[in-house]
């Protein structure tokens, strides 16, 4: 179709991308070609490198070019805080919006017995052995509050208990900004029951 | 933020891509880690070779890591007809859409004084050569029907008549699938009064 093979194996491999198909591929070839060569060879020396030597923290399983990342090796971190997300997005979003300065524990995933996904593939041996030999004082477990993160933070709260751990969990109810009008039933139960006192 | 350098300059990189924010950026780049690292690999080895040995055509101007595109280079192709376009994509939607079986010559952009973008530019001394040298019989316009389009398939037209060549341009009017009511005033006076006879 195009005058140029190597063209269309480029407009090919962009397909990987997540979100891009036939179109913007094209479109993203045509227009790192024409005005953005120097970009384009960046990126592809960053996805070489990054692909090669990008692996997990041997700690918290986050992705890391080192043995630990760099929240694990930092000194300023709380030890006695371990907060356990499903994703490395889910990571970033806690560190980005709240003021956490404790560790955490990524699963790359969650328990899906339909999916084979069982605790070996979560890393929760490397997580027991940790609550053992190093125990924080809470565990946050902060899995997404769909049916499979919630069976992974019940399975996680027993492993915590077992070793004397607090676990707790992020608190449910009505986002800010929401209107009750439109929160879903499952939500709305839940906040309504575990309404707080208005502090003074 | 992250905890990995690496990942943030990956992230920083993609957003290079047309279309793609801070967000998807993060979204590609874990999306690659996480699940398609062979594909990243072979994405970032195209890049960096896409970039390195895409160059132009020596006749059409077209993208193309050899010397002749396989356009120019394919003996199949009838060379009394010339069709210029703007950029390699207007070239790429001629070639799908229609049954052309003619050769191309790509702009690469139109005249835009004002943007300093002059005859040169555009490659029209290789033009210039190539109507005179190897001359087509008819000298087909596909610019686009923008005002700086237009501007631009004028000086081609002027260019063609002084060879002797034919100049043709893409025919204006009401789209297929359009309706009358919709179609700007601009659109509707011009396929008006080049209303054709219906054939038997």
């Amino acid at each position: 179709m195009s005058g140029s093979p190597l063209l269309e194996q480029l407009i090919d491999a962009l397909r990987i991308l997540p979100g891009v198909g036939p179109k913007s591929a094209q479109r993203m070839a045509y227009h790192l070609l024409a005005r953005e060569r120097a970009g384009g060879e960046r990126l592809g020396a960053m996805l070489t490198k990054a692909m090669r030597d990008i692996g997990n923290c041997k700690q918290c399983r986050d992705f890391s070019e080192s043995e630990l990342c760099a929240i694990c090796a930092g000194a300023a971190r709380d030890s006695t805080l371990l907060c356990v997300v499903e994703s490395p997005a889910d990571r970033l979003a806690i560190e980005t919006a709240t003021g956490y300065r404790g560790l955490y524990f990524v699963l790359h995933g969650r328990l899906s017995p339909l999916d084979g996904i069982g605790p070996q593939d979560l890393g929760l041996d490397l997580l027991q052995t940790r609550l053992h030999e190093n125990a924080p004082s809470e565990l946050i477990i902060a899995t997404n509050p769909t049916i499979e993160g919630e069976a992974t933070a019940h399975y996680l709260a027993a492993m915590a208990r077992e070793q004397g751990i607090t676990p707790t969990r992020l608190a449910h109810g009505v986002p800010l900004g929401g209107e009750l009008e439109y929160i879903d039933r499952g939500t709305l139960f839940h906040a309504f029951g575990t309404r707080a006192a208005i502090q003074e």
